[in-house]
């Protein structure tokens, strides 16, 4: 929720003024062929004119018509640990804030950090989904744009998420698993192979990827760089 | 976020217009005392500033300067079950949207019905009222100002909350347990005492009743009116 603050009020007088007065004093001028009565009638008109212009600028502050809510969207990723979820998510949060939209990223590894308590069977992860899908939908309900970084590796959870929300977009990282496994950032999927993580998506619990997603993302055989412009590209149908 | 269409533009371009040349024939004509030229002049001058004013405003609405975000805060209500809580809250949250604010209700039960495999144990109490927080703290974060209406029994999970957030206002309703039981308009203290509910706020789980709220708001002996009064006229020192 934004108000404006008596200064700017001032400063869009002044400017208008300035503009204005020139306008004016050149009309008179034209008219009457007297520069000594259109420089008066612009002198006296700049002071009368700049007390109207503020006022007019606070009542209109006060009124809502016509002030556009920019429509937020949920930008969900999905994808397998590794697949480039969180680096792209970061890299267009960043530039979405750059370009001036109110957005919130919700990375899964943090919101985890925060409730280290949440599992990673079936029901925990499902119960994870969709409470970061519920604070997601709250967020876009309150006008901010989401994006979200989340494995979120059931069909069914990510279905129940895209309920909640009103404009709902799938982004499919669709890194192929090798890859991701050769990749390996945080060791995980060494840990898992050797059996000290329990149900690791893509070793012994499953990814179902989506079927119809919004947004598809190629991370293999092209850089960091050239995802983000085809992801960015992509999302500019969503975000105008 | 907002964005200020351009028939608000229009209509600013329009009611500005009516004030300002009707200002300026009135100067031209104390100067010159010709009628007609005073006619012509405001004639000519209402065109070329109408374009002038609207090319004004579309290039004011590109710029930040003087934009003041409204300060959200976090509007925290604790007590028993049967305190008033939710009454209060939602009657508060009403109030607010009257008022223009941005704001959002964050109901125990309600996301309770949403996530309903969350127990009542002390753990998962405990959880419960941090996710709730977090997700306030998230909105907060946003521009977004929050009521919530938890329980919420825990004096920790409280200042843990608190802890997430930038502007938390506790406020305690602080009906005695005895007026709670007797009202039972839900009929949980009845199935508590029963045996039928287990850890049951001031039964025989604890309620901590907060050490230095910034509100306190009491119902007993009072109407809702009367409380409702009370409480709004406190909550305005946060949100002026």
């Amino acid at each position: 929720m934004y108000k404006e603050d008596q200064s700017r009020s001032l400063l869009k007088m002044l400017t208008w003024r300035v503009s204005g007065t020139l306008a004016t004093v050149l009309i008179v001028l034209v008219f009457t062929h007297e520069p000594l009565v259109a420089l008066t009638v612009g002198g006296l008109e700049a002071v009368a004119k700049m007390a109207l212009y503020f006022f007019h600028e606070r009542l209109w502050d006060r009124i809502k018509f016509g002030r556009r809510r920019v429509e937020p969207v949920v930008l969900w990723f999905t994808g397998l640990s590794g697949a480039g979820k969180s680096t792209l998510a970061e890299r267009l949060h960043a530039h979405l804030v750059s370009e001036g939209y109110a957005v919130e990223l919700l990375d899964g590894d943090v919101i985890r950090s925060i409730f280290p308590s949440t599992g990673f069977a079936r029901a925990d992860r499902d119960q994870h989904v969709r409470r970061v899908g519920f604070l997601a939908s709250v967020l876009e309900k309150n006008g901010v744009t989401v994006v979200s970084a989340l494995i979120s590796p059931y069909r069914d959870t990510r279905a129940s998420v895209r309920g909640m929300c009103k404009r709902f977009v799938e982004i499919h990282v669709d890194t192929p698993l090798e890859l991701c496994e050769r990749r390996d950032v945080k060791g995980l999927y060494r840990r898992a192979r050797a059996g000290e993580i329990k149900s690791f998506t893509g070793i012994d619990d499953p990814y179902e990827p989506p079927e119809s997603p919004e947004i598809v993302v190629h991370t293999d055989d092209v850089s960091v760089d050239a995802s983000f412009a085809e992801l960015r590209a992509q999302v500019a149908r969503y975000l105008p």
